[in-house]
C-alpha cells in the first residue's frame, strides 16, 4: 500500500488536518498517512508547487501527495489528480499548484476528480473544505487501491493545467539571475530557482567572491559581495555565504544567523536575485 | 486495532507529546497514534470540547481520543473515559472537556480511571503529567485491546460529568445569536455555535445582506452589514462574508484576510454574535 | 521492527522533516517513524541532549533516535550512532548532542557512520543536509534491520565523544544549585538540572517556603520566596510554585501563567538557579 503525504496552508497545529487524517482512516484504517508540510504560505500556489518539487524525489514510487492550497474553494476551478513520470500522484485544485511540475515535464497525465464518486458522502452542502471532503477522501481511495487512477475521473490535456506567473532563471555571459522562492522563517535561508551548476559554468569555485544583488519590483534593495563556499562552517558565525541548497539551487544565508530577516529580503514573483563574479 | 488520536494544549512542537507517543509504543508497538490538535488554547476546556466535536465525525468507530487540557492536574478532579454512541472513546480529565458532547447527548457511559491499574508503573511520584502517565497509558491500553472498556474502572452517572458555562445559541423571530467559539489565528476565521440552518429558517438566501453585531462582556464592539454567500470566492479579496463553516455553523471571515485580527474579535464565553436580516 | 523517532532544530512545520520521512519510507515502507521534537533551540546541542534525556525512558527498547542539530554540517565533525544500555540507538553528529547521555553513563558503544555505505546514493554533492542524506538514511537502515549495529561503521572509544560545557548541579549544606536548562515558550516552565530528591534531603516538605535566586552570567537577576508544593493547583492562579518536573528535577512555574516571560528568566549555560530554605 502506498503512502499518502499531505501538504496544506492551514498552518502547523491545525485541527482541520486531523479531520483529513480521520477521513483517510475511514477509507482505509491501515493507510500510511504522513504530514508533508502544513506551513505552505497561505493562498500561495507557487509555494505549494515549490514544496512538491522539494518533496517528490525523496518519497517512493506510488506515493500520493494531497496538496490543499485552495483560495478558490467552492468556486469553479477544477479538482484534479496529476500522474508523474515517477509513478507518483498529486491530488490538488488545478490552480497553479502544478506549475513547476508541468514545466519540468514531470506530468504524464491529469484527470479531473469526479465528485459524484470521489467525494465524502453527505458533504455536498459544505463548500469551504474540499481538503477534507474531496482531496483527502479521493487521495485515500487512490492510495489504498479502492479506485485505480482511471477511477479518479476523466482525463484532460496536460497543456490545460493552470500555470502561475513567476521569474524564470536566466544565464547571461557574466551574470545569472532568477526568482527568490524561499525565505525560510526559521533559519532565514534565502532560496532561489537558479541552478547551482550555473555557478560552476561561470567559472566560480569555492572561496570566490560574488556580487549579489536583489531587486524587489524592479528596485535594487540589496547589494553585497559574498563568498561562495561549500557549507555554513566555512565562514565565521554571523557572516554571509552563497552555497548550494539541498535541491542544488543557489542559496544565500548567514552562518547561524537569519539572512531573510537581517537583509529584509522577501520571496515570490516580485523578488529577483542576480549574481556575478566580483573582481 | 483502533486509532488513538491525541489532543493537548501543549502547543505545536512540544517534546511532551513525543513522550506520550512513546508510552503508547511501549503498550503496543503497532498501535496507530495520530496527532489531533496540540494547539488547544491553554487551560481552555471549552476549546478542547469544541475540538472533539469537530473531530469525532471524521474518525472511524473504535477511535480512542486522548484529550489533555488539565489545569487541575494532580488535584482531585476525576480522570475518566467517556463512551460515545458512535462507539468512540474519549480519555480526559472530567473538568468540562466533555461539555458539548454531554449536551449533544453523545455520551452513553462514563467510567473513572482506576489508577491502581491504568497508570504507568513507577510514575506515582509524578504529579504534573497525567497526560503521559495516566491518559496516554490508559488510552493505549484501551485502543490496543489490553483492557476492555470495563477494565478502565468503575462507571458513574453521565449526569455527574462536569460542564463548563457558555453562551447557548438562541433563535428569535428576526435574529439569531450565539457564542463566538473560534478565532482561528491562521486564517482569522470567526466561528460561532449558531446552526447555519437557522439562516435558511429566517429566510436568508445567498447574496442577502446581514446586520452582524458582536458584543464582548455585553458591550457592543462590532457592527457591520455583511453579505451571506456560499464561499470565499463570492466576495472580492479583502471583503467580509458570512457563510457556513465545515461543521455547518455560522462563520464570519474576510476573503484572504484575517477577520479576527482586523476586527479585533476574540472568542470564548464572553463573546456573543447576533445576526439579523439587513433592510 | 523498531520505531524511529526524529528530533531536529528545523522548527515545527518544516518541509525538510518530510523529506527525512520520505527517505525512511524509501528504505522501508513499513518503518514506523515518529516526530519527537522539531523545536530544539536552533544550533543548541545541549537542548538536543536534554531532549534525548527526556524522551529515551518513554520509548521501547530498540528505538532509533535520529537527532539533527548540526551547525557544523558539511565540516569535519564526526557522524555517529551511539548505543545505550537500554538497547536504544542515537544517530547524530558527534558535536555535544550526546553530552548528558555520556555523563549519565548510558552509552555502551559508539560507531562512526561509514558514509561510503550509509549515505543516500547520489547525495554526495549536497553538503548542507546530512539530516536527510546521512542521519535519516542510516537510522532507517538500522531501525528496519537492513544493517546491524556493526554495519554502521567502525567503533571508537566512548571517551572521545564530544561534550559541551554546562553548569553541573551542586549540593551544599543549606543550598542546592544548578543550571536552568529549559524555558518552555508555551507554558513558561523554568526547568533545571537539580535533582528534585535533593529538596527532600535538605528537609524541605510540601508547603515549605524556599528562597529562589537566579543568576545570569554571575549577576543576580531574580530573588523571591516561593512555596514548594505538589502541583500547580496548590497555589492560586497567577502565583509561583516550586515543584518536581515530570523528569524529577526542580522546576519553577506560575500557575496558569508564564514564569520565564514574566520573570525574564532564560536558559542555557549562563543561567544558574540556587535554592535555600527560607526562614
Amino acid at each position: 500500500m502506498s503512502h499518502l503525504v499531505m501538504q496544506t496552508d492551514f498552518g502547523t497545529g491545525s485541527l482541520s488536518v486531523s479531520a483529513m487524517h480521520g477521513v483517510c482512516a475511514m477509507v482505509d484504517p491501515n493507510l500510511k498517512v504522513s504530514d508533508g508540510n502544513h506551513a505552505v504560505v497561505a493562498f500561495n500556489v507557487l509555494d505549494a508547487s515549490d514544496s512538491l518539487m522539494y518533496l517528490y524525489p525523496y518519497w517512493p514510487a506510488g506515493t500520493v501527495f494531497v496538496s490543499v492550497v485552495d483560495p478558490g474553494v467552492g468556486t469553479s476551478r477544477r479538482s484534479c489528480v496529476a500522474h508523474l513520470c515517477t509513478d507518483q500522484y498529486i491530488v490538488t485544485p488545478d490552480n497553479g499548484t502544478l506549475t513547476y511540475l508541468k514545466e519540468a515535464g514531470l506530468i504524464t497525465e491529469v484527470r479531473e476528480i469526479d465528485e459524484s464518486v470521489n467525494r465524502l458522502k453527505g458533504s455536498e452542502d459544505v463548500h469551504i473544505f474540499h481538503g477534507r471532503d474531496v482531496y483527502a477522501y479521493c487521495g485515500a481511495r487512490l492510495a489504498s487501491g479502492v479506485i485505480s487512477y482511471e477511477g479518479v475521473g476523466p482525463s484532460y490535456p496536460v497543456e490545460e493545467i493552470v500555470e502561475a506567473d513567476y521569474i524564470h532563471p536566466e544565464k547571461g555571459e557574466n551574470t545569472i539571475s532568477g526568482m527568490i522562492n524561499e525565505g525560510d522563517g526559521h533559519f532565514g535561508l534565502v532560496g532561489t530557482n537558479i541552478p547551482y551548476s550555473w555557478l560552476g559554468e561561470m567559472g566560480v569555485g569555492y572561496g570566490d567572491p560574488l556580487l549579489v544583488t536583489v531587486e524587489h519590483d524592479g528596485v535594487l534593495v540589496f547589494e553585497q559581495v559574498i563568498p561562495h563556499v561549500k557549507t555554513f562552517g566555512y565562514v565565521e558565525v554571523g557572516e554571509p555565504l552563497i552555497f548550494s541548497s539541498e535541491t542544488r539551487t543557489v542559496m544565500l544565508a548567514i552562518n547561524q544567523g537569519n539572512a531573510s530577516k537581517e537583509y529584509g529580503i522577501g520571496f515570490g514573483p516580485t523578488w529577483k536575485m542576480t549574481l556575478k563574479k566580483a573582481d
